[in-house]
C-alpha cells in the first residue's frame, strides 16, 4: 500500500486506529478451541466487528509462531481475510545479515502479502535495507519501544550528547524514504514522541501502547502530529479481549468505535 | 543442555564448530528439489556427513519460514532429527516486549525443542529475561555482529566513553549466568573479540564470520579462548555448500573435518 493511499483511508473513516491481533488460545472464548482453526475464526470475527474503525491490522508474529506450522497457516489466512484496502503489519521484528534478511523480507511480503513488517535495528543497514526492495512495501524500524526495557540501551547517550534512539532515527532517514518506512514510537514516552517527531517529521509513526500499557491518545496525537497525520496508534488487548465472553465481537466493536471516535474528534480539531 | 555437558563434547570430539544450516533451495543439488521435503532431505545428509566433527548445529529461520507451514515442518523435523548430544541453536533473532518473548520462548524451546535462540537486545531486559524461565536452555545475545552494519549502532560511544555492545555485555549479566546465556560476537573483529573476552570472561561466544565473510579461526581462537574453551566458532555456507554437486556431502565433511582438525590443534595446543 502508498502513503497516500493510506492517508485516503484515514480520511475516509476517520480514524488512525490499528488492532492488534495478538491472538492467544488462552485468552479467547473457550468455544473456539473446538473449530478447526481457532485462531483464524477468532481473528476473522474480530475483523468482521472493527473493520469499519481501523486502518491497519497488526498480527504480532509470536502468537502464531508458538503453535508451529499450523500457527503459520492461520496467520497466512488471517492477512489474506483482511480487506485489501486495509493496511497490514507483521509485527516480528526480525533483522540478520542482508543475506539473510532478504529473505525475511520475501517471507512477510510475498508468501504472507503483508504491506509492512517490523524490523529491529541492532545490526544496522544491512539488515534493513533489503526490505526496501520491494515496491510499496514498508519497514517499521523500532525506534522507542514502549516496554521498561526500552531504558537499558534506547536512551544511551552518545559522545554526541544524543540518545541511541535519535541516531537510529537520523542514520536510518538515509536508507528509507517516508514512502516505505515507519518508526515504533511508545506511546508511553510521550515526551519522547515530541523528540521523534524533530527528528522525522514526514514519517509515520506506529504507535503502541495506548490503553492497557497506560499511554494517552491525547497526548499521542499533541506530540507527534504531523500534516499527514502521520500516527497508526495501535490497540490490542483493549480491543480483541473487551470481554472473553459470547459478546466478544460486539465488545471488541464497541471498543473499536470507541477510539475511532476519539480519533475522529481529533482529526475534526485539525482540521484532516 | 548443560554447560557441562557442552564442554564434555567439545573435549570428546576434540571440536568447537557448529555447522550452520542455512539450506537454500536456490544452492542445494538440484535433484533434491524432486523430493517431498527437499529442505529436510538436504539437512539430513549435511548431519550424517558432518556430525562427528561439530558439537552444535544452527540453522537460521529465515531460511526456513520463507516457505511457510512447510519450512516449518522442515525446521522442526531438522531439529529433531540431530542427535541429542549435539546443541541445537535457532538462529531467529527475536526479541519482544516480556509478554510476547514469552511466546518466543515456548516457539523455540518446547514446539522447536532447540537449546538455544539468538535474541536482539535493542528491547532491553524484558525483552531478554523471559527466555530464562527455561531450565538448560539458552539465549545466545547479539553482541558485536560480524556485518558491516555492526559498525552503524553497536560502536556507539556512550558518556563513559564505552561502546554499545559493551553495555549490552555488561547489563546482560545481570539478568543470566554463563549457564545460560552466550554472545554473538563475529569473527570478522578479531579485536572486538579480546574485548568481549575481557568483559564476559565465563560465558561461551558463537563467532559466525569465519570463511566466507573472511574471519580466521586462529584469531578468534587468540583472543576469543577462556578456560572452558568458551568458543562455537560457526560455518554455514563454507561447508553446506562447498560443492553443489553430487559430491556435495563428501565435500561438507571433508571442510568440517578440516576445521575440526584446526580446532583439535588448537585444543591440543592449549591442553585442553
Amino acid at each position: 500500500m502508498t502513503r497516500a493511499a493510506l492517508i485516503e483511508q484515514i480520511k475516509l473513516k476517520r480514524s488512525f486506529l490499528c488492532v492488534g491481533l495478538d491472538t492467544d488460545l488462552t485468552k479467547i472464548p473457550e468455544y473456539f478451541l473446538q473449530k478447526e482453526d481457532p485462531i483464524f475464526e477468532f481473528n476473522k470475527a474480530i475483523i468482521d466487528a472493527t473493520k469499519d474503525f481501523c486502518v491497519a491490522y497488526k498480527p504480532n508474529t509470536a502468537f502464531y509462531e508458538c503453535h508451529g506450522p499450523k500457527g503459520w497457516e492461520s496467520l497466512k489466512k488471517t492477512l489474506e481475510y483482511i480487506p485489501k484496502d486495509i493496511f497490514t503489519i507483521a509485527d516480528a521484528k526480525r533483522g540478520d545479515i542482508g543475506n539473510t534478511s532478504r529473505y525475511y523480507a520475501d517471507t512477510f511480503f510475498n508468501h504472507l502479502s503483508a504491506d509492512a513488517v517490523t524490523v529491529a535495528p541492532y545490526m544496522g543497514e544491512d539488515s534493513v535495507t533489503p526490505f526496501f526492495e520491494f515496491k510499496n512495501k514498508w519497514v517499521i524500524l523500532l525506534a522507542l519501544t514502549s516496554n521498561k526495557g526500552a531504558l537499558d540501551f534506547q536512551f544511551t547517550i552518545d559522545a554526541n550528547n544524543e540518545e541511541l534512539y535519535k541516531k537510529v532515527l537520523q542514520k536510518s532517514q538515509d536508507w528509507g524514504t517516508e514512502e516505505n518506512l515507519m518508526y515504533v514510537v511508545g506511546a508511553t514516552r510521550a515526551e519522547g514522541i515530541g523528540e521523534v517527531r524533530k527528528i522525522a517529521p514526514k514519517h509515520f509513526f506506529l504507535v503502541p501502547g495506548v490503553g492497557a500499557q497506560g499511554g494517552s491518545l491525547e497526548d499521542v496525537a499533541k506530540h507527534g502530529w504531523n500534516d499527514d497525520c502521520g500516527l497508526l496508534v495501535n490497540s490490542s488487548r483493549g480491543i480483541i479481549y473487551a470481554s472473553q465472553g459470547k459478546d466478544f465481537s460486539e465488545k471488541a466493536q464497541k471498543a473499536a468505535r470507541k477510539l475511532q471516535q476519539k480519533m475522529a474528534n481529533i482529526l475534526d480539531a485539525k482540521g484532516f
